[in-house]
């Protein structure tokens, strides 16, 4: 059915009991203690993309376990004085891709941090923990049965490493850094949001990794389905599964974000149901808006998402 | 779910407020007046067939804005003197086709008028009005951004028209004229029946064009789906768009009906869901029956809807 | 792809060799003479299907193995004299339906004699041989181990026998005699065009049951498919299975009608792929022409394949 | 929707009223009555599968009607005395394959008589039937319309007489008789265990042929399908076949079970909904214990299962 | 097949015989000639896209039969002296959507201009030819039985006319004006190529509209399958279809190009198959080169093509 | 198309010219060479499955890089003295399983060696390499980019020293070892018998991981796929990926074998095309014969592929 989960005005109330990990903050602590320790190192290095009108940098940090993150750094040329940065985060799959890719934020005044996604995208940045679990096919299962192992731990660790990173550079205003991110991206700022002090406001667009369990009984559309396939072949390990995933559930994350959140959901998602973006977003702890696009699926605003952000990022920043 | 709509008892029950615009009787009394004012210019073509039991005109009369409409008129050859005559309307992306699909209401001794439909099937009848709204591939929002532009409200009316053209013909008895249809020609019998006075019994056949809204939450199939494609992209017309369909809703057009009314249903049927059906059968204004068909999808009753609807119009029109 | 078969120019010239049975007249020849020492027996009883402009007989008669066969009888009401009779095949997995879906033949001026297939349809004619061979879901396999126990040499069989049948008829002309199907019904009419010399005319579209093998190495869609899934299964039988099959290839049977033939083909055709209409049609043996349509699948000429048949059926009953 | 029947806990309470005929016993006494006029007329030919380990015997016995029904007898080579003897009944559309596909119970240390299923399977067990009422392709309608003529009362009588069958051999201790079987053969093990006094336990996994009218309002998944399909052409006849479907639905046959019976499910199932399969557990009317499977579809269990019923099984035989 | 065309080498000299009408030149004249009587009345209104880095207009232009045109024309704020100008024409289904998403140009020094596609979009552009001619849902048979009044005799003078306004601009070097596209954009870019002499330069990516008789023949993927479902219904127009679509075929257009020209294909390109492609890129009249992405299909080079077309088109325009 | 590759005919002829790495066997010389400088150290521990008939060990041993690979050992308990062994390698994604699915070759007399495939299957063996290079989701680009990284450098080495093992059991025959798979297990199957003097017979069934080039031209079906999409996004690393596959293409090994093989194919495969079979197949260099099943896809001979393979592995193994 079109829209197959719970119609808007449940979904408005939609706010499940929680149900976290009795060490999730000590988790998180201490696993951001232990990646900060490792120096940042950011390299930046002058890249020519034969597009006169941005400055853009070749980007390396490290990340979790010291690990090297690549990313792009791209500014306006024209610029007076340091700017605010947007430190974007990608979708599912995907990776920094090429610098013309990332042109909306210098057009709109800001530098933009493009993160890539360790193992994903075209490879510049490896994830070097190996496997030492089972897994299935896709990193959703990579290391699933221990959350130490678990591949959200180092992504979202890198991603929280991307925004201290992204205040120490020279043109940024370190007090206008921003999470944005679509799906996965969506996700990990999020997860950024609740874990990092510093961010000034967060852009979250139909998030994935929120609402795990839900998720896995309401839709069968990957990614959130590798889990499913997982727990079909591993029967006897539900139960570890989802302990796990307690630790990087977005509901859990999303209750402890404080910044100003600007939300979006699609109505008729079907890879990131929109009872799952709600969970989250009725948790979400800071001042907070939802954009609703009832006719979308997982596009959710697509190419309209922009011009709504614009604006409402500019009176965050100001 | 194969019956993936209400039980069948709350289908019985169904029957949803009705949100009809302030002026749908003024709207429509004003577009059947203006297209009146044009006469009905009709012209009938001896057409060779090559089939001997029919008589075969092929009809050309004036519908919206004086527009020429085509239609075949297909009569018993032998007959004594006027003979009932069924307005037979046609489903999405048909036209009039060819006389010889036509052949039941003349072996059971009626006449039937086949009405084309405009900017549909073969193209005998164009659909003038162009385009000055943006529409998604498809008739269903062609023009739908203002009620005077939408596409159906010329087609709705080229079928009062085929009604008025019934009434005037010699060998016609102009007070036995039933309209009838299935899905897209369905929906127009159903509004006909709500919109014209002169119709003596409607057969209307696992209708479309009604109840517009639900139809587009709770099924993905076209033509439907048509309306939801155009709302993913046109984001901010939503209200728009329904302000619109509310002067065409089945449902609306149904509350109208006084004429005898046989209409049918599949319970499974993910084009026309039940529920949209019986949102209109439940408003119906006239004597009415309707046929389940509980393990049958679009297809309603297909070739056994026939035997049903034969003795039901004899002792209408008896 | 579209056009997945030959080029239309090859397909003019497809002409494999031959691959018959030695004894396949003698096969058939044995066959109809057992079927016909079974008296007819024919019944004819009148049946009311509200339609005036004709007449409707419900019909049994003895086919195969004497077993009762049902068919509708429908003439024209008005006739004068015996009229040409229509002996009408039909499509793979239904029956002969409700009379008023055969109106075409009667409005033209003919009888149609509309033959039940047993064992499809609603079930008016059981296939009452039973199952000693393995086979498939589905009678493309039922019995295919042994040409004896074969269920086409049973339908075939009662096909010849409806043309027995309508020469006995009062009503009926027995010098023009038509047979006529599309799909499965275009493969019996080509059969008994192959089997009964009593055959006039034959109306054979996108014929079905032909060239076997080919069908079967060509395309994945059914019913040829059912073949190939019980090869799939009956690894050992392959030869088995397509030296029964040579019993009853189209091919084969076409090389020996004599009557003028009227096929049709749709180059697009993934059913019925039209190097196996070709390769049946470039050996029939009497005169003919075929109707390419180039864009169309296994609906072939759809509706305007009646008006390219009746103007040729009526020069050759003239 | 990955979980689309009801929740789990719901499943747990799950037990619809029963709607039995009133004369269900007394068709299922008179109908093994008859068949057991029948001699058994058991043949065990040793049969060389060169596999040293396990001794093979190719079997056929009268089952239905006296009819022949073949089966494989498969024994441990080393064994002591009579052993425990697993009747196992096949999925559907399958039949009794090749004897290396039947070696878990000999390496346990049981006998296995693996039924073959009439007209399925490779074809050593015809369905002698015929078929004298309407069918849609496939066996789930043949005979449906006449409780008499059912298949599955014959296919049903096959397996009740295989269990008297395994009580006559020498090497097979009768008192420790058990049925085993999954989808088709678990709905067979389930009814068994409803008609036969002898059987020590039963393993049902995701049993088929139970709770037949909800399975066709829930899923459109095969074969429960193949009724859907009919009844959509045989509008007309819905009564009758859940008239005929009461004599063998795996509901009431539960509800006549005594022994031991190990479940199994999948809760994303959509061959075998949950639904259907706790609608019969519920009503199970023996000591019994289910096994569910979250994640998985009618899989089930898969190669998981036999590690859950070997120490359940050894606990009951000992 | 993954690579179901013709293989790469076999490609490379694949050069049809052309089949142009005789009065193609003649009537591509005559219909720029009309076009350019009516004056370019073009409005540019500055839009507030909170984008300091480009400066945005939107844009009005009289371009087919006078009628409006909408465009967005997007310039780097900062440059010196006029800059060359993109002429970007849009993919099938699409508009010129929202200025933030045509960065890319400004931000390597150019001015881009980005032409409405009418009747495509978000409807800031209406086809007002109207429906005179039969044609299936979609543009690619609107008008298609005349060439008069086919859809792309309209969208490709547009197109000539967009390149004529920026040859106007001031802030443009009119002897610098490059046309781009991908897909329907790309069919565009060449056949404006061939139609305009002040064509500087021409990036042409995975162009339709291009060799539409095999197109039809070898693919079933839309936009070119609206042709064939157009043709199964219109089957006795086929001849009529293509003669007016060899006025519009990118191989005609193509063989008249003379800028130089940096085409792109995907080799399991199902939607502009490989061969359409390459049968217009052998015959294009101008310098050339061809970027083959083995592995892709309809995506082409996705974000991998502007690396490559940024230093090439440098090349050109220095 | 059913048979979408070459004619039976051709393929047997088909034996496409090599292009092996120049250093291919230095290559494989120096990987094994490192391997076995690890001691194998291996590890049986009894298991019990519940299963008297056959013994069971749970094994460990080392692999490539020293690494534990796990396996199942399985031996018919009643033996007298050493026994052939089957070294068993399974289907990509799978994994050794459980004891009770590997009872053929115990049953027919010879122990079974099941060895689990790194990285796949539930988890028991890991593959510690990491990640460092970009791969799509799956194991077939793992390390693509360079031979010393690519997974199947470990997964063959691991498979070479599954057969070392073998050797040193005392209750196998070490000139009686067997290699043993489908689909990758096929592959592994026949790159064992290229690179290993010990195998005595190979049986090698619808073999994956062989004529990679071709494979990603003529199919869309999975696995192969893995390397095509990450082709697509990774476009400039083509030659890269192929001259890393040399090292492992399936024709490159078989053409080293010099044990007796017996291969299947399917005529229908779409998953290891048949010309990708026959390539390997007529390169295998020592006795050999090939079983075709040409009505089978990927399924091959099923479960009657044993019964070929018991007796051919008896005559080899006497």
């Amino acid at each position: 059915m079109a829209m197959f989960d719970l119609p808007l005005a449940a979904l408005h109330d939609y706010r499940p009991a929680l149900d976290e990990p009795a060490d999730f903050d000590a988790f998180w602590a201490r696993t951001l203690t232990e990646a900060r320790e490792h120096d940042l190192a950011a390299s930046l290095t002058p890249y020519d993309a034969l597009l006169p009108g941005v400055q853009v940098f070749d980007v390396r940090f490290r990340g979790y376990g010291g690990q090297p993150v690549a990313a792009w750094l791209i500014l306006p040329t024209v610029r007076s004085g340091p700017v605010p940065c947007v430190v974007q985060f990608i979708g599912y799959g995907g990776g920094r891709g090429r610098p013309h890719e990332w042109l909306l934020w210098p057009a709109a005044g800001y530098a933009v941090l493009v993160m890539d996604s360790r193992g994903q995208g075209d490879g510049d940045t490896p994830d070097l923990a190996g496997d030492t679990t089972p897994h299935h096919s896709g990193l959703m299962t990579r290391g699933v049965l221990d959350p130490e192992l678990y591949y959200y731990r180092r992504l979202f660790t890198d991603a929280v490493r991307a925004v201290d990173l992204a205040a120490t550079l020279d043109d940024v205003d370190a007090d206008r850094i921003v999470v944005a991110g679509a799906s996965q991206g969506g996700g990990i700022a999020q997860a950024v949001a609740g874990l990092h002090r510093r961010v000034r406001a967060a852009l979250i667009d139909v998030p994935f990794l929120t609402w795990f369990r839900r998720a896995t009984e309401i839709t069968d559309s990957y990614p959130y389905q590798e889990i499913s396939v997982f727990l079909a072949t591993n029967r006897d390990r539900i139960a570890d599964v989802f302990a796990t995933l307690g630790y990087f559930d977005g509901v859990h994350l999303a209750a402890r974000g404080t910044a100003p959140a600007l939300y979006s959901v699609g109505l008729m998602d079907d890879v990131c149901p929109p009872s799952t973006v709600f969970a989250a977003y009725n948790h979400y702890a800071g001042p907070k808006t939802i954009q609703v696009w009832p006719y979308n699926r997982h596009e959710g605003g697509g190419s309209q998402q922009a011009p709504v952000q614009l604006p409402w990022l500019r009176d965050q920043l100001t």
